[in-house]
């Protein structure tokens, strides 16, 4: 059975009345509130909310709400927007040659555990068509060289237009988008690293903590932004491993949890948990 | 600084219009809400909220707003708490002969991390007191032998009210309380038992763990009741052993897991972040 | 580059002079030793070890080993396997409806993490024939009901006969086996069981931990003996969970940890890492 | 029971006949072998070994163990050290303000975990001396101001010098050592870093994790070079934070990691499990 919920979520300077407010107005228009969170951040006095709500009951369409709900909105000076669960988000996978965090994201998308529609695959190799082909997603190639980037992000670019994409993923994309590429997408790519932020940021991750001789590896979620590996952390986990491990044994560990990080970051996204603020995220859980 | 608010506990039936009730009733009062959280759970139709708010500018005292409230409370079938935080819990600690936990709760409340008294440290042996005596909380030594319980407990019962004591941790106490006893302080004794709960529950769960060859070691905080070992659940950790540990290092790596889930389930409910039902705890973060 | 190595796998009773036999039978021969590892449990006085080398220089065929090394095994009563890394063991898997696993142990047999050849997969039910398919492998749609259980298991043995099948990976397979079947694989069964084990053994296992209130949920992969959930644990993880969490949820969060779990045990199982005794394994890293 | 048991620590090129020739050796002196781990690094060429023995049918002291090894050890070019648990190392902890880390070395040094001798705190300032008094060890307040620093430091290794100290611990204490104090303790002085190294190195740690939004702040234990913050790693461990959790709440979470990730380094220490080489550990378990 397919849920049918609203989910609100709303950042704002911190002021008294702030919930109530909200809560009022729900209520006013029938909403069965399922899940609420908070957040205030007292040294920028900021206040967060998300609130989710059954829409069997509720008397307001879409437009309606965004009708009536304006002058809250305003008298606060809210940041809002409403996400319904019956709109999937579109979401385009970037993967090079790497494919576990492709194949994770595919078998969970059919095992139902992202709502979300996947309409295109992009690799700038074609090595991971077959994985797309046996889950019946469109694969396109588009090779990226030094010279073609430009050009590249361009056929890229129109090919998500074309498609409606709202989330890109980047599978373990091994490319560097420009800084033009993403201010088409703002907080709308999710990259996965494979260290630990801010910890080995920038190339060969594994062969540097090997040389350092952490005792754990681990992996990061983020959204993607000019700065390389700077963007806002969504979710980190780490890995222990011992002198035994050799590289490829930590490349082998760190799979895994590149794996699970990326598709909790994808997930939450998708589920609309997060909230940015400050160069951070906020997960609503 | 010491900080001055209120928390609120609520659980009710589930209904529409809840939240905006509590939010309305403390917005109108001047409430400043600083956190606020609330859970579902759908199966049971239950809701269940924590509040908590700045006492700068609230209008009312306790008093008061136990009498305002009432109304909103009767309406909602609600069971509900006020807490102050100027309110310090007094806190009894039983202990035996292991002292790890009771170190550690000890140094924890002297470094400011459990915001309550402890008027009173109780033994079954005298071997503690030197530690008591470290940190200047009386030490009782009651000795408990199979003919003597009933004896005991009187004791132990009297000193417990004239402490006015609200709140017993069981900091490794290796005597099971009477069902009279507990009655006494239902929901507010809290025990660690040095095992991943409701596996090896009762006598010797490390060497139990030891002898089935489990890879993981654990320990769970939990509320007392008359079912030895199975009262709701309030905090677990689990630590990883290999073939190389031996029973005694089972016995070291468990202490540190003592500590830290004694202390965890301890803090919480000073801070009035559990709410029971169904034999489960829910906690706030 | 695949490597060429031998694994000797010992135990014994433990005597002085042990190590030095071992070792300078091994150097006699020529051997360029790259792990060894070794375990006394002085309870029992037992001696285990395990010993790679690289056969690059080795002296010695299997065959020749074995007679050489016969008169050292008999003088200190060990019980000894060798085990070349070229020969690559043949896995069935077992299962049933739900895939993840299987997915996983597929994708990672195919990355190269699983040095085994899969000649067989076995369903009770047909559902999960279009992943088998997708990776090449042979899939039997052998399906069991009450009063057909033992034909079926003729008809599986029949056919992991023909297969030459080392190991039997049970990846979710809901059924369970008889007696007679174990009997003809001993500590060669491999199960993922959705708990962490000895808690929650038997069925629905999420259900009974979503009951208990616990605040971790587990895994467990163990060799199958004939008292259900009581073999040899190999490893175990856990996954926090909260309040927040309804039973699809433990679901959904558990299905992570079984891959991982179960994968981790074959994969040990495949590369000789394990030695049993007394009902528990010693995990060679 | 005391244990009587001699630890060899052995590295060397990697070479064939070392394990055959060391294990020979011991078993004609009649070694009753304990425990034995080894480790190769196949890049470096390296053998690395830890073997640990029963000294009670032993045949050598230790003068006659270095007379008659010496053969070997030159033929393989061994660097090689033996230990006595009878000895037991002496122990200085370096403490400022924060005494978290103090108050659990001594507690675990009381209760047996750690077997060395302490003759010694040294504060820079007053503030712990009741800590040291309530356990009994002299403590010695030695200021340490801008220009005073390098009187500071000869009063500080004439006590240790004085008292035989071994090893140094720098349980939180906040002054940076000069690098001529560093050259009298090479490998000897372990220090507690609040953040997962090599993330935050340098000052105030907790507050940069806050302001980048980390999911997981860490702590590593490490030993001291001229390089600030930039010697071997010992150990690693992380705890897991969220929004809700403000600088002060990650401070409070990272005195348990620093307890625990202190804690274990200095215990590895003094077991003779460490082997340091190419600005790393390998910590024999």
């Amino acid at each position: 059975m397919t849920k049918n919920t609203a989910t609100l979520l709303i950042s704002c300077p911190d002021r008294k009345g702030l919930v109530a407010g909200i809560a009022d107005f729900l209520y006013r228009h029938n909403a069965n509130i399922l899940h609420a969170d908070q957040h205030q951040d007292s040294e920028l006095g900021l206040f967060l909310m998300r609130v989710e709500w059954d829409l069997h009951d509720f008397a307001l369409t879409p437009e309606q709400f965004a009708q009536l709900f304006a002058p809250i909105a305003e008298k606060f000076e809210m940041q809002w927007r409403l996400a319904l669960s019956t709109h999937r988000p579109r979401v385009a996978i970037f993967v090079s040659r790497y494919d576990h965090c492709l194949v994770d994201l595919l078998y969970r998308h059919q095992a139902g555990e992202l709502h979300c529609d996947i309409p295109l695959i992009i690799g700038n190799h074609d090595d991971t068509r077959w994985i797309a082909d046996s889950y019946g997603i469109p694969f396109q190639h588009i090779p990226v060289h030094k010279d073609s980037k430009e050009e590249a992000e361009k056929t890229q670019l129109a090919l998500l237009r074309h498609h409606h994409v709202d989330l890109i993923v980047l599978a373990r994309y091994m490319q560097v988008l420009s800084a033009d590429f993403i201010r088409h997408y703002p907080s709308r790519i999710i990259n996965i690293h494979h260290s630990f932020l801010p910890a080995f940021l920038g190339a060969k991750p594994y062969h540097r903590a090997f040389e350092r001789g952490v005792k754990l590896i681990g992996a990061t979620s983020h959204y993607v932004t000019e700065m390389l590996d700077d963007g806002p952390i969504i979710e980190q986990d780490v890995a222990r491993i011992s002198h035994r491990d050799a590289i490829d044994d930590l490349i082998q560990k760190g799979r895994d949890l590149e794996k699970i990080v990326l598709s909790r970051g994808v997930r939450w996204h998708i589920e609309n948990r997060i909230l940015l603020y400050a160069n951070k995220t906020v997960v609503f859980d």
